[in-house]
């Protein structure tokens, strides 16, 4: 009965897959995730991604039950056994079950494949709208499922007609969208965040795709004016590869439509990540 | 079978009580909660705990699927089927099976009642040690699960020979301790914050019950400097009443004892409290 999900090392039907009330995510949000994509049953950056995963474990002194061949072969086996095709995996280790309600225990391990479903497509020809708002994620450098913030201004995000929020820190700087990275044009030139912001994979590659494309990269903060004034501006994640922003609000990014570099790199990212996939 | 849980208006035995791996507890860190104590059988504030934990679903955009008397029942049934005597009732409420995995549908409501562990009574006659934490909580006035810092520090806390944590903000403020408010003694006077803070059930009383004792009281930032030199200091939540600080690391607070002040509230308190219990 599909979908089948890994829980704890035995794979069940979805229904079935429960934590009790003790768990430390549902007790007080103590956890970690990890997500990606896989196509044609292949997955995609796999190694990068259970490098990160078992990163945010350890610096969240969670023990992870499974060491990275056991991580891998539960990929294959989720993909397996959900009939292949295209998805997404996500993996999640909570605090486990508390006696105490507050400490870590032995961590429960979830996996899941789920069908993926990408951004509509519309929104790679004409850019998203973003709003920008002031927040600095806790723990930034973990992927932990605090998403407090992230869901709680939504709302807010579609009142204003936009589709994702920038998050701009206390010195005026955009480090990261709600689950995306953050990269802008400037002189010809790729430039991104790369202190306090969740290092996502997908930005790291967009990085040696440029490099590959002769787009010069420049790793650095960035700040809310010189974004306003970018030649382009991108999101990118798993989900969404890349993503040209062309409006803040009603301001819009360059010339309000997706520049030639975000171009470049969206045509040729299919390609490039088909590459790592298996 | 003991404990019973409630979940979703059902009684059911704690083993049985479990989430959906869908819930955006566990992918999200998404949902509230409430918690105070029963003695003989009797809550405590019940009705302050019920203001604050509906207050909490409304910040959160949270449906709560009971209305207040029905919560009010559920607390009376949990305490009965549970054998009445001492204890903690605990309510989270979560965003809900999220076939998205990220915006909230119809909640979870979980209902607990757990035996009452408070503090070793040792630490009301010596006092606790306490490190000061550089952090500012998300959503302070909201009783979010987020407890991701919290947890994190634990280990840096015991290694330091401490037992709690305060919280300092960016303005060199004290704002609270990790589950708990926290006031000092200056001059005579009981300060304490109250900007940014949660206001907690047990803050809200003793300020009440410092009025009953003659006690002048200022709600009002504290610095980190006025702190060091305070003539007492104290942190308060539901499972610790009033708690005197007399150590934040190896610097006494006032003469490194629980001082007259802090006494005669830890005295009062539990007349106090029992007269709003029922």
């Amino acid at each position: 009965m599909l979908p089948i999900v890994y829980l704890n090392g035995q794979y069940v039907p979805k229904e079935e897959a429960a934590l009790n009330v003790a768990d430390l995510a549902i007790l007080r949000g103590f956890g970690i995730f990890d997500y990606f994509r896989y196509t044609q049953g292949r997955p995609r950056f796999i190694e990068d991604h259970l490098d990160r995963f078992l990163r945010s474990a350890k610096l969240l002194s969670l023990d992870m039950p499974a060491d990275r061949e056991a991580l891998r072969e539960a990929v294959h086996q989720l993909i397996q056994r959900n009939g292949g095709g295209d998805g997404g995996i996500r993996f999640v280790l909570t605090g486990g079950y508390a006696p105490d309600g507050y400490t870590p225990t032995r961590p429960n391990l979830v996996g899941m494949a789920d069908p993926f479903q990408g951004p509509p497509p519309e929104q790679y020809e004409t850019g998203i709208r973003v709003i920008l708002h002031r927040y600095e994620r806790e723990l930034p450098e973990v992927k932990t499922i605090n998403y407090l913030e992230g869901i709680r201004i939504q709302p807010m995000i579609r009142q204003r007609g936009a589709q994702y929020a920038l998050y701009v820190d206390r010195e005026e700087n955009i480090r990261e969208s709600d689950r995306s990275n953050f990269l802008i044009v400037r002189d010809g030139k790729l430039v991104t965040p790369t202190d306090n912001i969740l290092h996502g994979i997908t930005r790291l590659h967009l990085i040696k795709l440029a490099a590959e494309l002769d787009i010069p990269v420049e790793e650095r903060t960035v700040s809310v004016a010189e974004f306003m004034n970018a030649e382009e501006a991108i999101i990118c994640s798993s989900v969404k590869g890349a993503m040209p922003i062309t409006y803040a609000d009603d301001i819009a990014i360059g010339d309000g439509k997706p520049g030639p570099i975000t171009r470049k790199l969206m045509q040729a990212w299919p390609e490039y990540a088909a590459r790592h996939e298996g």
